[in-house]
């Protein structure tokens, strides 16, 4: 029979999928003998069967939730309800996959007008239990009853207001009775009833709650936004409460085995005391950090130390702990492998690995790919840094650079961004409501909160620099404006620049410049390398990308998109005057002046790249896209011209397309304009001859792309050679260059052995590949797509991630069908796929032989490479 | 060793891919001891090897040429050359598949002054040698150089005048002396080079400009609109010239075994004595027709009456010959199966079936399916004709009735038809030149020429409505303007209407009503119907469609696009006023009064083809399109809808797409809004429900579009079973409905196994399916597609005709795949393929259980799948 609700004893980390990760996480401490309140875990089985069942508990696991809860009364001697000795509990989600702060929690539930009177004769803490039970009520309405909790915290400022009181600390006992009573009257006014007396029914209204905040807004964005799957669900954690703010011995704490900013190996943390876990949290109060526990409480201190130690051992990784301590005993309340930011997952996985604790193997197991983007992030560059003006310093909260104008808000950061503008997110604290706008900010900056508030932990998630707790810095978010110390004032889309990995705040634009891996990364992705079989080149078209992807260890260039090259202005100045044209000849002589800059750059690009091969693809996008479109423009081209605007218009006109995507372009320009390839194979040619005599290794591979039929690569190619040949003979010098396509129409994947006949590689175009085997425009779909996610029709985004089943098949099919006639085919991916680790897990399995990616996520590619065959070789 | 010229003796009828089908048939009446003149064929492989050693002949081709004609002196005891004996020779093209004229000739090659005065001795007939001689040079600076034949054309005219003589027959033997030598200054003064004396030269030069002429544009776009490969190539055909200009009692002419407009069983044909071939298929002198041939030369009329039925015996079909007779001694210089028009062609093949002499197989397989479209024009409506004035009368060239206004060259004709008019295109006479026009024109005039003219001959074969030989008619081609014997005046875009039935020519438009099947035809397609295994259905959005449909047979409705009942006024409104709308409730009460139009419509539908199965496609199309355009329309929207201009603007570019094909529409639609497809179906059920009540058997099918996903389908399947099952409940019937999807995506097909589980059919959308496993837009292709044509890279339109290749291989794909999960799935096409012969083949053999195409392809669909039924059997 299943089984809905397991008590901690019953359970083990390995159960996540059915108990979630706290609760796997739970029953493995006390597993272990670590002191951990007791309780149960409802599973995530019971919360599908809650979306199953209309939105209702099921008579069953109802049942078995009150057994479980007697069975916990019997453990803790303790009873529900019960106003002499009150079992109180906490409910909190845990999902198998990480989500923090995304959905709810309610503590001190249990609590009533009886068990609170019964409480108070039993702690002698009246304040305490009024203050737990005002909190009980605001979050039960905020959680259960969906009302949010500004009303009650307005509330309070007005009491204090009245008692004249800044902080909650200063009101007495007889205030948290009066707001107390003041909390169950707003609950009956604003809900037309009595706040709920049964502990019963505050349990089981939760615990659906709990479930049903599975699916608020805020879960769904971070679970798109983090490529989790909708259909996993929550499982519930029912525990026994614990008191941080019991008394002056009591206190709360959240800590990390080693430091999760660098990896440094020391215990790291903070803790409040007299606090609740949610003060921590939220950054309103600032904490301690965890070293002066030593001092506060030595035997403490060195118990926590010990079980961190025993943690960190037995599962073998960092560990992210959340104690409280209630009247001078500790407890844990969770543990888990600890997030931390990709330098710091470098250094712990390599200094594991030096201290024996995991092999190399491992420890490139251990680093999500994904994560090496932070370290890909920009830095400041020295000289200019040197001259940066600091006005404020906070908490080196997530490393980076950024720099850009400052905005106040979520929506007004979301707003600047798709203006293309670079954004600073300033607030005082953030909640999980802003963590679209943080998606969207270049930096963080808060004024309140530590190392593990919300916005500390989301940012270092997402890559995203932050400085939090910048605390002498004075903000009105309403007002829009934030002082410093010296009293200087900075306004919305004034301009100041963030340095994540000092805490530093910097007055204007400070220039930044890429990173570069050295040290621990070095050696990181050297062992990385030494497991990987997939090649990793770079989509690069000019030296300055295709230096950077050198740096970050590219292995050649799989895409050099050529029509980039023509837009600086002399260049597109003749590459219009060839569109306009009547004329071959006109057309021809346009392309002559095109034809040294062409020939420059691939020059360049060789010689950079050498030895290794550079992929040029021919002119791809249809022409119209190089025509003005503004009568001003049209008028400035015309006069440069010589021609009439009627004349530029009509040429507009007629190059005027119903479906672009699907229009005049790729291998079909070359098949109308010859001259264009030939011109275009002339510079490849030439560049390499040049760069050849200069003395360094050159093979170019030339990609046709867009090619559907073996007629359409044949036509272009023999232009190609014969050009070629013609320029090799005049030069005396017989090169070894490539001829290829690009798989990116659906034919082209199902006639792939006649294609391949002609071809020395192929490389998917993934992106166009994709478009067109879904039958939709990237553009277009974005629109329509939102309502597939939202009713759960699609759960990822084909063009993120590759989509296995329909372009996948279409992809091994090419290979099968390309590989059976000319096993010398060269097979890669140039596509934005190309980057994406779970996509390039796929493209190890169905044996192509590189990738190729933007020169920022080269080393991810390179991780994700290594990481697929240390897997494949694990299962073998 | 490959060779390249065959004596006739050495072919036969089974020959025509390397001698041609005019060398083939010659050959094989020499086999048969017919009096054909002697001579030899250049093989269609010396063609390819012209084209490929750079337009040269190779001396091993010169030298069998050579060699030939050596034997062909033998054979006729005369000599190339020689004054004394002259052998003369024609040069015609005859490729393996009928292009008839497209292709050039040259007469009488072997001339030269020494020659011409040796036969003026033998012949004694001086103007017959010079006339000759005229006509030689003529052909000769025509054909081999390029020069038209216009500018000697005119100089006769000129010299007539100056003679002040109106007919050629009055020109003497010295104006023939004096013209010869004109025409042989003229070709020096232009080609600066004198005519050349050579007979070998002019021999070889004559066979180089045959193989040249392959490639003339009219022969290649009447290759393509004929679908034959460009890759076939021609012979030439070289024989000893026999004269019907040498005497009084010579001749020459052209006649059928059958009657090739209607199939009667009667010798048909047209004859001018003293006049050489070229003079009848010009239709430059009307000729006679044959029966007179019995009167003036009975014995040669009895021989030729003979060797047709002997002919038409051995080919066991309809020949088409030409004769010639010499100073009373028949020759026959071609013989071929005769075009027909599709009535003659089933009449003839009925008839032969009745006479014993073809099976119905045969029959079946005699008739091309696309000629029957000719069957299926419009005739006049019985009412409308008798109110008709006759303005004059022609010969019924071509059946069918035509209406629209006159043009009088064919550029005209191809802009106007392009404007959307109905086109009638009238000439003097038409010539290979206006073959693009007469294409695109709806009928054709001619003042000159018979049953057997250019424009009658291709008019037949394009079924285009024809009548020639309208000789009470005056045109001024130049001055565009037409005089009727009544002194009325026609000028451009006048109306006429053509029967060409009865070769009746009315003024004003007459109205048209569409074919019927009946008589011979009705027995026919009987035959064919009792071979063929694949469903015909037919594509039609309204009633008027339906019933013609089912008139052709259709056995059901395999596609009934909805969309295209929102465009009537009341509905359009309703229709604009839902996708303005914002809020789901407007969307909601749109819908509502749209439903009573669609619930009658399906009713309509459903009682029309009860009891076939009718397949109802819901709302394909983007949004947009349902939008006005212009300003005015929009203002005129806005007020209507009680909105301003600015909020119906805002609408239409929120609705703005980059690549509409690619975008918003189809399943994606219902996805959006549900509601939509709620309405669709309620209509649908409630329609059916209605029928059925009254007695009709309904089966309707729901078709789903555009389903890329299997959860697309099981999301827009869960409101089609929701919605049927509460109307059914409330009606307390339940009913027999389906629901499929159109298989249009290519993704679609590479899942069809998840799809085919939630499908009860897939119908093949194959024009989607076309643009976007090409990756290219039908609309935008245009452009691009004919430098695709002109380099070969393309043979076939991949939109009339299926790719077999890529789009073929993923519907194979999704047939396997379907079938293996569902082995009840129907399944089905519906893009414009399903009226395609070609494709039709294709659909059989991959298993398809229904083609469906328009109602007028109906017909031509159940031909082509009896045929390929009846191929498989006879292979099997």
């Amino acid at each position: 029979m299943q089984k809905y609700v397991y008590m901690l004893q019953e359970g083990n980390k390995d159960m996540k999928d059915i108990l979630g990760g706290k609760g796997a996480n739970l029953a493995e401490m006390i597993k272990l003998g670590l002191p951990v309140p007791n309780g149960f875990t409802i599973t995530t089985e019971a919360c599908h069967s809650y979306y199953e069942t209309n939105k209702e508990l099921s008579d069953v696991i109802k049942d078995e939730i009150i057994n479980a809860l007697h069975k916990l009364e019997n453990i803790t001697g303790k009873k529900f309800g019960d106003a002499k000795n009150p079992l109180l509990v906490s409910v909190r989600s845990g999902a198998p996959v990480s989500m923090p702060g995304m959905m709810d929690t309610i503590l001190n539930l249990g609590l009533n007008d009886d068990v609170a009177n019964g409480l108070i004769a039993k702690t002698k803490n009246k304040r305490f239990v009024f203050d737990s039970y005002r909190r009980f009520i605001e979050m039960y309405a905020d959680v259960v009853k969906g009302y949010s909790k500004s009303l009650f915290e307005k509330h309070i400022d007005e009491y204090k207001k009245e008692k004249n009181v800044t902080l909650d600390i200063e009101l007495t006992e007889e205030d948290m009775e009066n707001l107390t009573n003041d909390f169950k009257n707003i609950y009956y006014e604003v809900l037309h009833e009595e706040f709920p007396k049964d502990p019963i029914k505050q349990l089981l209204e939760a615990v659906k709650a709990v479930f049903r905040s599975w699916n608020n807004e805020r879960a769904i964005y971070y679970r798109k936004i983090n490529n989790i799957s909708e259909n996993i669900g929550t499982a519930v954690n029912i525990q026994e409460m614990v008191y941080g703010n019991l008394s002056k011995n009591s206190g709360t704490g959240v800590a990390f085995s080693r430091n999760p900013a660098t990896g440094e190996k020391d215990l790291y943390g903070e803790y409040l005391m007299n606090a609740q876990g949610e003060d921590v949290v939220a950054g309103i109060r600032t904490p301690s950090p965890i070293s002066k526990l030593k001092e506060e409480m030595p035997k403490i201190y060195n118990d926590f130390v010990k079980i961190a130690k025993n943690l960190e051992d037995h599962y073998k990784d960092m560990q992210d702990m959340e104690f409280t301590i209630e009247n001078g005993k500790l407890y844990i309340l969770q543990t888990r492998n600890g997030k931390r930011t990709a330098a710091a997952a470098i250094k712990i996985a390599v200094d594991l690995v030096n201290e024996g604790k995991i092999s190399k193997k491992e420890a490139i197991l251990r680093v999500e790919p994904e994560d090496l983007e932070m370290l890909l992030h920009d830095t400041f560059k020295e000289e200019s840094l040197a001259n940066g003006k600091i006005i404020s310093k906070g908490i080196a909260a997530s490393p980076g650079a950024a720099a850009g104008s400052i905005y106040f808000n979520a929506k007004d950061a979301i707003k600047a961004h798709q203006n293309g503008e670079n954004v600073i997110l300033v607030r005082l604290e953030t909640s999980p409501e802003d963590i679209e706008g943080m998606h969207h900010a270049n930096g963080l900056l808060t004024i309140r909160g530590g190392m593990t508030s919300h916005a500390a932990v989301v940012a270092r998630g997402m890559g995203t620099c932050c400085i939090s707790g910048c605390s002498n810095l004075v903000i009105n978010e309403e007002e829009k404006w934030l002082k410093t110390a010296s009293g200087l004032i900075l306004k919305e889309k004034d301009q100041i620049s963030l340095d994540g990995a000092t805490g530093n705040v910097y007055l204007g634009l400070i220039e930044t410049e890429p990173a570069s891996i050295n040290g621990d990364f070095q050696i990181f992705m050297n062992w990385a390398d030494s497991f990987r079989h997939l090649k990793v080149r770079a989509n690069a078209d000019n030296p300055k990308d295709a230096l950077q992807a050198k740096k970050f260890g590219a292995e050649g260039i799989g895409l050099c998109r050529t029509e980039h090259m023509f837009f600086e202005k002399e260049r597109i100045f003749n590459f219009r005057k060839m569109i306009i044209a009547d004329d071959l000849k006109t057309r021809q002589e346009a392309l002559e002046k095109i034809l040294p800059y062409q020939k420059e750059d691939f020059k360049k690009l060789f010689e950079i790249m050498s030895p290794n091969n550079v992929v040029i693809r021919y002119l791809d996008p249809p022409l119209h896209e190089f025509l003005p479109k503004t009568d001003d423009e049209i008028t400035e081209l015309a006069m440069s011209l010589n021609l009439s605007t009627a004349k530029i218009k009509e040429r507009i006109d007629a190059l005027k397309e119903f479906n672009p995507m699907m229009g005049h372009r790729g291998c079909r320009l070359a098949i109308t304009y010859p001259e264009i390839a030939e011109m275009q194979t002339r510079a490849v040619i030439e560049a390499a001859i040049m760069a050849i005599k200069d003395g360094y290794k050159v093979v170019p591979e030339i990609m046709i792309p867009l090619v559907g039929s073996e007629n359409e690569l044949i036509y272009v190619k023999d232009i190609i050679t014969k050009t070629a040949s013609e320029i090799m003979k005049k030069n005396d010098l017989i090169i070894d260059y490539k001829v290829g396509t690009m798989i990116e129409i659906p034919r082209a994947t199902l006639i792939a052995d006649e294609i391949a006949k002609n071809a020395d590689f192929f490389s998917f175009g993934t992106n166009d590949l994709t478009q067109m085997t879904y039958g939709f425009s990237r553009d277009d779909a974005e629109k329509f797509l939102k309502d597939y996610y939202q009713k759960n029709i699609f759960v990822k985004d084909p063009f993120a991630h590759v989509d296995e089943e329909g372009v996948g098949r279409l992809m091994k099919m090419a290979i099968q069908k390309g590989r059976g006639v000319n096993n010398k085919l060269s097979l890669g991916i140039c596509g934005e796929h190309g980057g994406d680790p779970e996509s390039i897990y796929f493209f190890h399995k169905i044996g192509l032989d590189y990738v190729s990616c933007s020169p920022y996520r080269v080393p991810i590619a390179r991780l994700a490479a290594a990481k697929v065959a240390i897997c494949e070789k694990m299962k073998k």
